[in-house]
């Protein structure tokens, strides 16, 4: 099911945005080609993308000439024998509107864009011919650790009953709320710990959004944030300890910038064009087609990178 | 199937040990009473125990005084509608007997001696009526996090594949080799690595047996281990750090003391003698009677503390 990523053409919608560099730099790194077309909001239709990759137009989504620009690609592509993928990372209003601009022109997609209508989106591959992933986070490493945590929670509740729970986190000072993946993960963890209210761990977060505190790492509770990466960067620690405190469980995810994100859409780019290359095989125990994928069925497909 | 923990009488074998006195505290703590004889090695028999637990004859395993006592106190127990409990920290030599001294008697027992014969162990409660919990490491959370990472080995070989692994731990002076369940861990971790020799990377984890390093945490990369543990305790620190080292994953767990092991062998007594008071009930899906356990099939039970 592995595709040449030479075979792989890439249309990045969401540039100028930062994810949209990102992820067409890793893509292109990866030997993917990128398409000389993109779909934009209409605030950027008809401005350039600078010199970190090969020139790409950006269209606005909804436009004719998104619709013009979008058909000749496809057809290219048909003709080249390439797999065409668009990356989606929009906004939350865009998101289902390019779903459909998808379906009409039979375009493989990978949508990391947050916020929106899951499940329209997901509705738009349903008996098409083209498939899809769609994530809230594109991290393989950090949707493993969530999805490790959840069954951990499942095969073992209360395993840490008596501990106490504490969770810190840092992130650039413009970050308002906690980040769903803290949410995620310390759900997992208060079923693992004595059960009970997961908003209310969630509101004893502590959320360290300033810079000298990023900085020492909190006093050790916390990873130290390089000074380059405090307008960027994801820390998160853990801690379960022992009601008589001789035992302590830390778990620390520190993420500066977004090369795990881009990486991870590189990856769910191979692995959806291998499925479209192979016709979107049938699957094994469920019997009919799927089109519409997730992370962890990237993940599950094994090292892809 | 949960028990009054004040229907259970422990047998504690292995006074004067360590572990005998903790196991022998904690299961008094939840309500356990202890009975007035203990096996021992031939060096303490005859010796009584000291003042933080109600007086223990020990005697001597194999001895004429041991099978004697070892019936009259299961008599009793019967007599009286209690279970009765041997806890086994003893040595390896001295297991097997013991299982089958166990065996003669009617007793369960919960082991967490190491290095003995597991196998033939189990069999003697084979076709038994008695049970037993048998495991190498009697901490429910360490149990937990072991069997958590060797099932994210399997569902995601190579999710962090291209990351760079690097394991530091810390334990008494006196410990020389690395210990068992950093051996675990690693091996977990190499199959979400790259995988490759789970040998080499247990070589290369780095080993603290040094008190001042200990004491400062090896400069953040391990907890500050207190100074009143540096007789005995047990820190670990695993890192996956992306090629890239944009990204960490870091799990640390800290022990001090004995007292994590001591309330997992309390919860094992309690699961054990819970399992005996209903007869070792079929297995759902096995159909026949299980008298067999380990520290997971104790965990499965839930939140039992």
């Amino acid at each position: 099911m592995s595709i040449a990523p030479s075979d792989v053409v890439i249309m990045m919608n969401g540039l100028p945005g930062k994810m949209g560099y990102s992820c067409a730099e890793a893509c292109i790194a990866r030997g993917m080609t990128l398409a000389d077309v993109a779909l934009t909001g209409a605030d950027f239709a008809g401005q350039a993308t600078d010199s970190r990759i090969p020139k790409v137009d950006l269209v606005a989504g909804g436009s004719e000439d998104a619709e013009k620009r979008g058909a000749a690609l496809a057809a290219q592509c048909k003709k080249d024998g390439k797999v065409l993928v668009a990356i989606d990372f929009t906004a939350p209003g865009a998101a289902l509107p390019n779903a459909e601009y998808y379906a009409r022109h039979g375009m493989n997609f990978v949508m990391g864009t947050t916020g929106c209508d899951y499940e329209a989106i997901g509705k738009t591959v349903t008996g098409a011919k083209h498939g899809a992933v769609v994530a809230p986070n594109m991290s393989k490493q950090i949707v493993a650790m969530q999805s490790v945590l959840e069954q951990a929670a499942k095969d073992f509740p209360g395993a840490f009953s008596g501990y106490d729970l504490s969770v810190i986190e840092s992130h650039q000072k413009a970050k308002v709320d906690t980040s769903g993946t803290a949410k995620a993960v310390v759900a997992s963890l208060v079923e693992l710990n004595t059960g009970g209210s997961v908003d209310k761990a969630v509101a004893a977060v502590e959320k360290v959004r300033n810079d000298e505190t990023s900085l020492n790492g909190a006093d050790g509770k916390l990873g130290k944030v390089p000074a380059a990466d405090l307008p960027g960067h994801a820390y998160h620690t853990y801690a379960l300890t022992s009601a008589d405190a001789t035992v302590t469980f830390e778990l620390r995810h520190n993420v500066n910038g977004r090369s795990t994100y881009a990486e991870g859409v590189a990856d769910a780019c191979l692995f959806l064009a291998g499925k479209a290359q192979a016709g979107f095989p049938r699957a094994k125990f469920l019997g009919r087609r799927r089109r519409l994928f997730d992370m962890i069925d990237v993940l599950s497909e094994g090292a892809m990178s």
